[in-house]
């Protein structure tokens, strides 16, 4: 039906290559991190990219995110796996945005309801390609339901590790969706310590954010994606909630391969890295213009999406955040759930606590100056809002009783 | 940003007429029930449609919803209202489908999570087109949601009314997008004599199900973009979770407007109407051989959203069905959460419970040999199954502890 997930073409990576250190490695073998122990970034022969896809071919494909496959790594048709991917949908916020000129990228439509599922098509895709049979990851919520839902729709079998207080409803979805769940009584790293073990013991493959190259390639498409709906000219800034950061990465990738392709020219996006004041590693270590990022102590928000601690490519997130001439951003507590709550109630978009970050961030950068009225930005809203828990509200009738209907 | 909801286009309404006497209503006037106390349907130019809209014009424009404008009853840009109401994915089921050839298309990717953003857009967008200031509805949960949010994205006060066992997370969805919530110690059709009751009294404008005319035409688009994915090729078959029927009744009368415009022949799907056993109204009328259904007594399902005892366009889903070739069928609720947990394991896919009802039909029909494995059907999962309750699951780690790997 769909001809992206049907159609063989032409792929182009050549290699990937160490985040830190430029070492190359080879394709189509199975990698985790770096011998430095950084992330490996995947690269294309651009050139040829550019003489076998054109802007109308591209255009005139399903929106989905697989009419990028001559950008992603996937080599045969037949590992290609999709639950629909489709474009998200930017939505203007009418009432809530401090009266900036700001659209919601909304990627609490893709499947598994958050923006993970891009990552992890990719990465079960590749996982697959690679013969690889045992998965585990340690995840907040999200990402786990989206590594479930896949893995099972290919028959890999799948552990998933959580911290003892993510949503019962992520669990939940995590388990119905064939994975098998655990709640450790401790945070994403701990999780991340427990899948470490065991890939080293070779019980399973480690597919934690950025040790595995290929969850960044999936969630460049977001890049690619908003490029292509912004008509090839993108926003002056946007602001992305930021816990591992592969999106961001991912993003700062695609937007190099899209000016190397010719699609774009130099112009970037200033990348707000939005965080959590009760865990924002990135915005400590970007106001002491350090290159690294510490762990953070104690760290605690609603937004448990950007609950991270510590992110395996700190540097590249710094690095992304700096050439743009963005900034990291940490906002409260109060001020993301009251961007939640104004989202809703005067614009109808429910977003994610994460999503609403970046809604109180951007308001806090309206009212400082840091970004005009009319400038155009794009905030992402992760998720679904309908995965997190709203305040209790109804009231009771008796439809037995004698109802005041002019008291409603 | 998306030309279908800024770009001025041409409109075709030519009268709005009664389904049960044909009775002729004008216009671009507020409308409820037809004298008759019957539906009113939304008659168009097509003729007019035909010359002003060509396919390839059509295919030109992003794939959203709004994109029909021309069969739409909108008459004025700025009274369209939009939260991404993008073009839902056909999800194929590769092993729960039972061995047949078949598509989820998977409506809970719209906005507030449930097709019934489709109805409610329109209706909401009509509202204000017509100068609706207040608005009341009988729920089961998300046809509120969607009301909330688009009503308050354009500023129209809404008061929801819902059975006492309306899912918690619906219940507060519609509190959070800014509507007044109720619970009501009955079922649907006691909610909506409460809103009837306050509509007669000049209260409110009612909203029920049919009661307007505009939701059915935003149902409509199911049946257009259906036709439009699938190459103007409609599936051999399609089972439709079936409540109050709008989607069906809408999906009817889009097929027809799509032969008149001669973008599809006279070939249709079989339609499958889908209930509970435990709320089987129209299966009961259809194998009775009658014209009208009555009211199901003591209804009872875990599909809260097809628990509808009454629906006022009964005739129109039996119509239908029967012209279709089609049937309606009932299914238990052990089959239902059967279906949707053997797709969320095996297919990745999370199926709201009246999804499920419509893959377990499928099955069936297709163990009685009354659909073939080689038809091409379509599933309507009409919203996102994240809104349910699903089973407990995950086991405990402690991180402090000697936790054996080996052994997960």
């Amino acid at each position: 039906m769909n001809s992206n997930l049907t159609a063989d073409r032409q792929t182009f990576v050549t290699h990937l290559e160490c985040s830190l250190t430029g070492e190359r490695y080879e394709a189509d073998q199975l990698h985790g991190l770096s011998r430095a122990g950084r992330p490996l970034l995947v690269r294309y022969d651009l050139d040829g990219v550019r003489a076998a896809l054109a802007k109308d071919a591209l255009a005139a494909r399903p929106t989905d995110l697989w009419r990028w496959r001559e950008l992603l790594p996937v080599r045969r048709t037949e590992n290609v796996v999709s639950l629909g991917e489709i474009e998200t949908p930017l939505i203007p916020l009418v009432k809530s945005g401090g009266g900036g000129n700001v659209l919601v990228k909304d990627e609490g439509r893709l499947p598994t309801g958050s923006f993970k599922a891009r990552g992890l098509v990719m990465a079960v895709a590749m996982a697959k390609e690679l013969g690889v049979t045992r998965i585990a990851m340690p995840t907040n919520g999200n990402a786990g339901a989206a590594l479930a839902a896949y893995a099972s729709r290919v028959g890999i079998e799948t552990i998933v590790f959580c911290p003892e207080d993510t949503p019962e409803v992520n669990v939940r979805e995590i388990a119905m969706q064939g994975a098998r769940v655990y709640r450790v009584n401790g945070l994403i790293d701990d999780c991340g310590a427990i899948v470490g073990k065991g890939a080293a013991e070779g019980r399973w493959f480690d597919f934690s954010t950025l040790k595995e190259p290929y969850r960044i390639e999936g969630k460049k498409t977001m890049g690619l994606e908003l490029a292509a709906q912004m008509g090839w000219e993108l926003p002056d800034a946007i602001f992305y909630p930021t816990g591992g950061g592969t999106g961001l990465i991912g993003m700062w990738k695609a937007f190099d391969e899209l000016e190397r392709l010719g699609w774009i020219g130099p112009k970037r996006p200033r990348m707000y890295a939005v965080q959590a004041s009760g865990c924002a590693p990135i915005v400590r270590a970007f106001e002491a213009g350090e290159q690294h990022a510490e762990r953070w102590e104690d760290a605690h928000t609603v937004a448990a999406g950007i609950r991270v601690p510590r992110a395996v490519g700190d540097f590249l997130i710094l690095r992304a955040v700096r050439e743009s001439g963005g900034k990291a951003v940490g906002v409260g507590d109060p001020a993301i759930l009251a961007a939640v709550d104004d989202c809703a109630k005067k614009d109808g978009l429910l977003l994610c606590p994460e999503g609403g970050a970046t809604l109180a961030a951007y308001r806090q950068a309206l009212r400082d100056g840091e970004v005009d009225e009319d400038e155009r930005v794009v905030l992402f809203n992760c998720a679904t809002g309908l995965k997190y828990p709203m305040p209790e509200a109804p009231a009771w009738l008796d439809r037995h009783g004698a109802i005041d209907l002019g008291a409603l």
